[in-house]
């Protein structure tokens, strides 16, 4: 599937990455919620179903955190991370139970770090789709430092 | 505490709202981190000594969720939430076990639906300030959906 960076300095801007799909279960997107976003529409079917919603949907940041954790796993960052500082986090469409997410990446720009040369920072776009419609329900405009 | 908002139209552009503090337990950044964010300077203390950080540090996801959760069950936007669209998240400095985070929130910009009159968009900047120094170590901006 996915080889893992040697380095900073083997990514060009355009590059694009796929990561597979995850989906996103009824249980967990309840265990998430009640944990960390404990809102009716997150937690509770018959309050969610005469909801905004219509039904129950996955939190915002249980579909991030569900991504990113896929990201992470593939072990394609996992030689040269150095953590991250930011991330633009949008959920253009709700993510319901038993919806597959497509995991996709773009590199958007690429920083070599000026003062600390072993080291760069690139922006990658990581995008979610919803694999029966091809719907986008989650971008992430992250930050990687990454080793050279 | 926190008094519940009853609709959008109570809030102000500038108004300031304080939640009280969280604690970042070891052993909650490490599960925490097992399962969503498992790199190693989150999840094993040896690797975490030599790495990048000179030891263990919390996921982004982690002080992300557990300064979001804070919020959402002080009850603050419990009977007017219709959900959110996008957060811009910025970790500036690493969160390590034991610290304890102050989180606060700024009402940023206020903008009622013009399709559709039961509803308005609230952006709110939260902050999150380590107890010991008042060091900034998350910042979210975010958006929530309100009733008026």
């Amino acid at each position: 599937m996915i080889t893992p960076l040697a380095s900073f300095d083997d990514l060009s801007v355009g590059q694009k990455f796929e990561f597979g799909s995850i989906r996103m279960e009824l249980d967990e997107i309840v265990d998430f919620a009640r944990r960390w976003d404990p809102q009716p529409f997150h937690i509770d079917p018959d309050a969610a179903a005469a909801g905004p919603f219509r039904g129950i949907i996955a939190s915002g940041l249980h579909t991030q955190a569900a991504c990113f954790s896929h990201i992470i796993r593939s072990g394609w960052v996992a030689q040269v991370s150095m953590g991250g500082a930011e991330q633009l986090v949008r959920w253009p469409a709700p993510v319901r139970p038993g919806d597959e997410i497509a995991v996709s990446a773009r590199i958007e720009a690429l920083n070599p770090s000026r003062s600390k040369p072993d080291r760069g920072v690139v922006k990658v776009l990581y995008t979610g789709r919803r694999l029966t419609d091809g719907v986008v329900v989650l971008e992430i405009l992250g930050t990687h430092i990454l080793r050279r």
